[in-house]
């Protein structure tokens, strides 16, 4: 199920289970701290989403980075996780909230739930993104955020946040084996490098807290067997995020 | 000058200067901000220390760390700003206070300022320091400190730490060129990579706070014909600091 999530009925109370690893399976053993009570009336076809990237996106900007009203914010990779940061930031009050991707239909994407500005990187060097959003900021952003996973990019992260203060929030997963690096210099002179895993969040007292706007991002709703479709939806950067129901 | 200060008198008030590129010349123009006053009976012979070397040390683990009662701490490199990283952990109340360097004799050094535990990792690879110190910490440390500038020392104090929620400071100055490098995993996983200047310290109004032991650092003294012979002593690693009296 997308988001590894699933939902089903114990003792007639609706479970809802997070972070798992979900089966096409009837039955699933799970550690009791790995499920959650929600409303009885919320539609699964959306609530599924909080279950990984809704979670892990607001959460890194709530959580892990506490961004605060006025802050400058800066996402790298506009798919289901940095629209959510995106959505974190302006919950936060951000000042600027700036997407950079290099698929430019990412960018109505990105200003419905509330980035303020876009800059497609296709072909740009590192360098170039970096000085461009140092002056997008002047200076630097307070909180930048890598959604990619491309351990380049998380390095461009890093090095576009604000000498003395800022801070560079790893959501990505990386491919096995890779590396981020950088110059230590860039970690003397003040930033701060992290990192988040399910946004920082307390599975079962914050995933029922969570309301913000979910049913835009849900693009294509679909049966089990058209599941090879839905990530190829997501290979090709069309689907921001599919739900199979069963 | 050792750590380049100087100290001159300016209106009949003795001037410190810190942190600046003092030089041999007679007259010296500075910036307004970058000279604090001091205690007209502090020795120079060990106040100048102050204007890099313990003020780093120490505010790397008062200001930047905040390091806290009962906190596992480790030091890579036990030169002049390792110890006074011992020294500040201390004064922070630190429960375990790990000292790791090549060199067997800084032992001794390290526990004259409050290490309670030494690791020689002479001939040692990365993943056994990591797994020794995980061990000798329970989990790993609550804040690692790198005061050698080499950039796979920097690895290994972010890996030493704690998964969940440890924190590394980078106090040393790497080789021009050289980057630090590691799995970001080590970050998704909550810990947390950083930097510091100058302990993250205020010049002005800080360094004339710093009471803690510094006169058994000052190993050396000796006149401006023997500047190169300090020098000598401290790639030998001889010393911990030479004062160059004029």
């Amino acid at each position: 199920m997308p988001d590894g999530t699933s939902r089903f009925s114990y003792k007639g109370q609706t479970i809802f289970h997070y972070m798992g690893f979900s089966t096409f399976s009837n039955f699933t053993v799970l550690p009791e701290i790995a499920v959650a009570k929600i409303r009885e009336d919320a539609p699964f076809q959306t609530s599924c989403y909080i279950g990984c990237g809704v979670t892990t996106g607001v959460g890194a900007v709530i959580n892990t980075a506490k961004v605060q009203v006025g802050d400058n914010v800066v996402v790298f990779g506009l798919g289901g996780i940095g629209l959510n940061v995106i959505q974190g930031a302006r919950l936060a009050g951000a000042n600027k909230i700036i997407g950079v991707d290099i698929n430019e239909t990412r960018e109505e994407w990105g200003r419905k739930f509330g980035m303020t500005d876009f800059l497609n990187s296709k072909g740009m060097s590192r360098e170039d993104v970096v000085a461009k959003i140092v002056l997008m900021t002047d200076g630097g952003a307070d909180y930048t955020f890598d959604a990619t996973g491309n351990t380049e990019v998380m390095r461009t992260a890093l090095e576009a946040y604000h000498r003395g203060w800022g801070t560079s929030i790893i959501i990505g997963v990386a491919e096995a084996g890779k590396e981020i690096a950088t110059r230590p210099f860039q970690l003397v002179t003040g930033r701060n490098w992290r990192g988040t895993a399910f946004g920082g969040a307390k599975g079962r007292t914050d995933v029922p807290k969570i309301v913000i706007q979910i049913d835009p991002m849900i693009t294509h709703v679909m049966g089990p067997e058209e599941i090879n479709t839905a990530f190829d939806l997501m290979h090709a950067g069309k689907s921001i995020r599919s739900v199979v129901v069963f």
